[in-house]
């Protein structure tokens, strides 16, 4: 028996346009430990938009009921070829109740409950899920927990991964995202020193007012002493840097070389044998990193996802991180939405370019109902 | 009872000059396994030339006897403000006589022998040096002996690593130099793949005639597709870059990236999850590194340094390492020297544009006596 319903598909084209949208398709009787979620909410994540927006001309789609065609920059379209003319489906979270499950012992568990999931294509009515990756909500609703995924986990995985490597401190850039006030409120629970980088003055004062330690303003004109003044206090010497492109990473490790070279009693051509580490954890700037040759040799620059993090966690960790999460669905990982839209209202000219921005406390709500 | 004798030194100044002199300097009396060594030889290796020529006018210097003062360009003057008007020793390397040994066992036992070690200052007439890192050469002479440490181990470091992570191919750019050459035959020794990444034509013949299996030519018109192809054949996701600067590093990921997505069954928006990784060895250019956004998440860019891997290998990996560079000093190991100078000569103008070149097969042996 399957169920019908909408679903958001991404479609890249060679003639570099690109295709957002909703196609009837057929979720098929889940299996084992497969759920059928219908969906009640999904965030918008910088993680979506990728699929979505990313190197579009937006002024000058073509918004048609259920369907936008938007110009796409050369470049970028030849960079996803491998996409070319295969419809890709949207939407990494959200919650929603399960109505159908496999005969599996864990997906039978969770029939008939709201669940928050993350099947990778939640922007439709029905999502089908995997169990094991489904968080009970209880009495929370889908609003509540349809981000409970992509962001605590991540920001939960900053906070492992840097305990793992020897760090008790950290450097978040662009950091007054949704994440990154995450990041800050579980720094200050664990106790991990954290340096927050953000570009505007009302950004730096929101993090200010949930307690957040060292901000330092990447707009001011003495921002990299700052910055180095922060590391300084803090002794981080492992960042996150969701930019990506441009000189991001670049100046956080010539920041850190900075403080480690200030300690050196000798000149060393090699640069200090203080380890400098960035983990560039999205593309939010498609142009190229950039590194100097100005920190000597003792320095790593890595790619980061959480997905092969949580693999090689275990699902120890992994359960330990989801009832954290949990316990601190409206507290520690509360999301804050501007508004919610319908599938519908998604498409349009408005919202599309509106979520597009992913301006700071902006974030939207998919409503499918 | 100090030693007095001459030493190189490289100053630079904060007028964007840089002065290499001999000085007339005391060597102290060794102390516990300090050795003192009679120079005999030492390679002019591209580590040395950091602090000797980079970033110098070598053309338009003043070159007088046991002096020479180079314009340099102001970033890189500003760059190693950190030992403005501070004399710093030169030669990492070399070989010569124990003529004085600290109360150490170790260096006791040296007393009278032909050694190769790691003063730091090898361009003198005297070294003082620690017994622990020296390589008694019993039969060989100083000049077999002289460059012995820093691309051997370095080169030997390099397939340490690759098993240490996993890996059972490598690549390696710039690779005719003289470290990659003992790199080519390290390899084929130890059955690990390699990939040669050269530039000119004759570079490549002279990989080859030495059994190289995978020579790529980087000015050719089809580089990426050859370079795609000898990763395909060799599995090779790991790689060693020593010219840092451009697009050497970035090319190598992609053509990594190429392979693996070639073996997707889907389009994943991050990328392949083949973990790539490049470590940077060396800053034969001094433009920045340049990342493009080609190859998702699933890659790493690390500094490279020998002291601290040999920090981390430990004691029996070094001498399991030092003794087979010995057993190899003539065959696996050999040097070619371009020719020999003395520390006068070497600061003359026809020898310094010659081996600032660092061309391929050119290397110069100082011979202080």
């Amino acid at each position: 028996m399957t169920t019908t319903g909408r679903q958001l598909v991404s479609t890249m084209n060679a003639d570099n346009t690109m295709t957002l949208e909703l196609v009837e398709r057929e979720f098929p009787e889940p299996k084992g430990n497969q759920v059928l979620v219908r969906m009640e909410a999904a965030p918008i994540n910088p993680s979506d938009l990728f699929l979505m927006t990313t190197g579009a001309d937006l002024e000058n789609a073509d918004y048609s009921a259920g369907k936008v065609v938007m110009p796409v920059a050369p470049q970028v379209a030849k960079g996803q070829s491998a996409r070319h003319g295969k419809p890709q489906k949207v939407g990494n979270e959200g919650a929603g109740e399960v109505i159908a499950a496999g005969d599996g012992e864990m997906a039978q568990a969770l029939m008939g409950q709201r669940v928050a999931c993350v099947p990778g294509h939640s922007f439709g009515d029905y999502a089908l899920a995997d169990a094991t990756m489904c968080l009970p909500l209880g009495d929370h609703s889908s609003r509540e927990g349809a981000a409970s995924f992509v962001n605590p986990m991540t920001a939960l995985a900053f906070v492992e991964t840097a305990r793992a490597e020897g760090h008790d401190a950290i450097i978040h850039a662009a950091a007054a995202s949704n994440l990154g006030q995450m990041l800050n409120r579980i720094c200050q629970e664990d106790d991990m020193g954290l340096v927050n980088i953000v570009r505007r003055p009302e950004q730096a004062d929101l993090l200010r007012e949930q307690g957040a330690g060292h901000v330092v303003l990447s707009s001011a004109g003495n921002y990299e002493k700052q910055l180095a003044d922060a590391i300084r206090a803090t002794g981080a010497y492992l960042g996150f840097d969701p930019v990506g492109g441009g000189t991001t990473t670049d100046t956080c490790l010539r920041a850190m070389e900075r403080v480690a070279a200030s300690r050196m009693e000798e000149f060393n051509r090699y640069g200090s044998d203080q380890q400098k580490k960035m983990y560039i954890y999205g593309r939010l700037e498609l142009a190229p990193t950039v590194l100097t040759p100005s920190y000597g040799f003792a320095w790593t620059v890595s790619g980061f996802l959480l997905t092969p993090f949580l693999a090689k966690a275990g699902p120890e960790t992994l359960m330990r991180m989801r009832k954290r999460v949990l316990d601190g669905l409206t507290t520690t990982f509360a999301s804050e939405f501007k508004t919610r839209v319908d599938l519908d209202e998604m498409l349009t000219k408005d919202a599309m370019m509106d979520y597009a921005r992913m301006a700071t406390g902006e974030k939207y709500l998919v409503t499918p109902a």
